[in-house]
């Protein structure tokens, strides 16, 4: 027998719970289904505890800064000890989320959801049906089709790793290499990041890449730039990767770090009518498919912005809305993309990239605030900034941040532009002082 | 020969430099006079030498509460180096000050300025007159007029003591005591607060004080309340503190900090009918004082809002406008005071007490957010929030935050409530994630 539901949501991480909680909340009848860890990769592999792992980072970079400054000794990362500080919070999340669910009367399925034929959903041996469909199945990370591929490991066990081995190697340089490659650093690794090409981060500011990369060299992390992996070994010495032209690298970990991609492949979509390309879901401006009762929201469609948790959470109270009330074509707000490596690099808005090739239109103010009071107190090594200003409004539209409280700063900037605040408003506003908010009115 | 100018700012901080700089930029001549150090109190003796201290103490505490949890270690203040960083930046305030006065072709004067029976000014041998003054000589440590006066020190020797004492004890329990004996601990002293009621930090929460102050204790900052300190006696022990009932407390430095006071003594206000009070000298709403053609403003003048530098920049700014082009009274927004100790203890807009005074027309939300994932990531011991609501509207009005990120999170709400913000557009922003201001959304 079908069961029949106003609305069968697949995916049980930020998106989907969102959009089932709000639709419960609106009197329809819900079920959600959940492949694999209820709560998704945000929580139980993703930024959640990835921060996690990072705040001892955070905290002994900031006393390694104050070396000879006032502070005397750098504490040590006790791995096993921040693993366990990790699980603290991360074996709660898929229990302490199904139960959340159950608790607003959402029903609940687990399992992998497939389409069939007649539009109904099958998990496992159960068939549902619901009067719409919420795609929300997220994504996994990419691992590159090179010979012995199979010794490739992923972030997802980078989170969960017992010990820290003594040489890890990311491939990729996106933030997640990025990031991951500043704990195992901190941590005590050996860690090489190798990138295909010389422009690693390629959607941040080439500049502030750059002085990030000298940061984390100086940390004792190596580049190894315009290096295609080809194959991947496993000897009696450590794990062997080889590129072009004599390139030999000798690691005991080798984390794929080079993407994500779409959870899409045994969905059963082409049973549907919903098509899929490279960026995921189909989608148009209302988050719908192909087939007008289905929608995807959250990493696994293919939208114009980053995917990115809060993206998510904002798509879901769109979907409520629009699956109750529908109204007008989904807009976005300003949304701040970040490296969450020490220090941070974070931008918002209009990129500095995109400014230079607009220069009638933009002007960018490029700042180095390393002997600002902010940064001076701090020591920090290096503080960047570059802040795009509309010429003709006078309006802040985008910037780019380097510092140990880049994120800060990129919060502040990111209300700033969404608010219109103008200069003569800002003066008008009275920060706490002497905090890195009140330097805002020193960037424009 | 008398000088005359149509501006003269009787005092270099940052009230006087600032509007000395906004009135020479709209063409007026203007001489500024300063009797001790150009830049004032916040940068030579204030705000920063202070939060440069406290950058040690913050990276110290964020290790120490990380132990067992991910780091091994605790680094010690190396008081000698701190001192060193500290006077790094301060040893260049006054002739940077004096530099950057010169640089804009503002006439400088340095002496004790008062003003002579004809309206005009004498500072030593030279007498000067404006068509309009300004006063902005701010306040200094109160010292009480106990016996044995002589031997209290002030937050500006603590501020550039070469050597930390072993046994160091404030009197009066205002944000100044609290934010240097929470350094002077952290360096490694036996620290006392000695207040004269239960009720130190009385502007403030009481609960959070509370719990800031058993905080405080498990440091330990031994907290001497309902002491009315007597006598100050120097025995071969070291200095006597006695009071009533017995009290008798032996140390090595008594910090006087009871409160600030307006330095108003030398400037022969009698003599222009300028009149002062407790507060500082009298003002009115268009920061006028009884003489109509001076004018007070800073920390020095007496007005109903928090003696500030942030407060004393927007008042210079707005003395800027009203005397180039009179306009409206002034007006304040909302502003931020905060305790920096660590935790930090901050508060803005409509107080707890006040709402609680008016339950028909506030609601006060209570937050325990010391398991919320900002804070159980740092480990945090107590992470305390209390947010006043307009019950009408449902914007926020005020909030009171105990933690150590209290000082970014109190500028995101002064933001919330400057700018109205509601929870619907709250939850229209994107902010970077996980960071504390992705909390925002869950204080409402």
């Amino acid at each position: 027998m079908t069961k029949e539901y106003d609305i069968v949501v697949i995916g049980g991480g930020p998106a989907g719970t969102a959009v089932a909680g709000g639709l419960k909340a609106q009197g329809k009848s819900v079920l959600i289904v959940e492949a694999d860890l209820w709560g998704g990769t945000c929580p139980n592999r993703g930024c959640d505890p990835k921060k996690i792992l990072l705040s001892a980072v955070e905290a002994q970079q900031r006393a390694k800064n104050l070396q000879g400054h006032g502070l005397t000794g750098v504490p040590t990362v006790d791995w096993p000890a921040l693993m366990t500080t990790k699980r603290g919070y991360t074996d709660g999340i898929n229990d302490g989320t199904l139960s959340g669910l159950q608790g607003q009367k959402i029903a609940t399925l687990h399992g992998q959801a497939t389409f069939n034929a007649d539009g109904t959903l099958q998990v496992g041996d159960e068939t549902v049906s619901g009067t719409d469909y919420v795609i929300a199945t997220g994504q996994r990370p990419t691992i590159l089709p090179v010979e012995g591929q199979e010794y490739f490991k992923t972030s997802t066990d980078f989170l969960d790793l017992d010990t820290m081995p003594k040489r890890v190697t990311f491939v990729g340089g996106g933030y997640v290499g990025f990031e991951l490659a500043t704990i195992a650093r901190a941590a005590g690794a050996e860690v090489h990041l190798i990138h295909h090409n010389d422009r690693p981060l390629k959607a941040f500011d080439t500049e502030h890449v750059q002085a990030l990369m000298g940061q984390l060299t100086e940390q004792g992390i190596t580049f190894d730039l315009n290096v295609d992996l080809q194959r991947i070994t496993k000897q009696p010495d450590g794990l062997h990767l080889t590129a072009a032209d004599g390139f030999d690298l000798t690691t005991d970990l080798v984390i794929c770090s080079a993407g994500r991609q779409p959870n899409v492949d045994h969905l059963g979509l082409a049973n549907v009518g919903v098509t899929v390309n490279r960026g995921g879901v189909q989608v148009n401006d209302h988050l719908q498919t192909a087939n007008p009762h289905i929608y995807a929201i959250g990493d696994v469609s293919d939208t114009p912005v980053p995917k990115l948790t809060p993206v998510a959470g904002y798509e879901a109270r769109y979907l409520v809305g629009e699956l109750t009330q529908p109204a007008a074509a989904i807009t976005y707000p300003v949304i701040p993309t970040e490296v969450y490596a020490e220090p941070k690099l974070a931008e918002v808005g209009i990129t500095t990239a995109k400014a230079s090739e607009d220069s009638a239109r933009y002007q960018v103010n490029t700042l180095d605030m390393t002997h600002w009071f902010t940064y001076y107190r701090l020591q920090t090594p290096k503080a960047l900034a570059k802040v795009v200003v509309d010429r003709q409004s006078g309006l802040v539209v985008g910037a780019s941040f380097l510092s140990e409280i880049a994120d800060e700063m990129i919060n502040y900037v990111m209300t700033l532009i969404q608010q219109k605040v103008t200069l003569a408003e800002l003066q008008k506003l009275i920060w706490a002082y002497p905090t890195p908010a009140s330097d805002l009115q020193y960037l424009v």
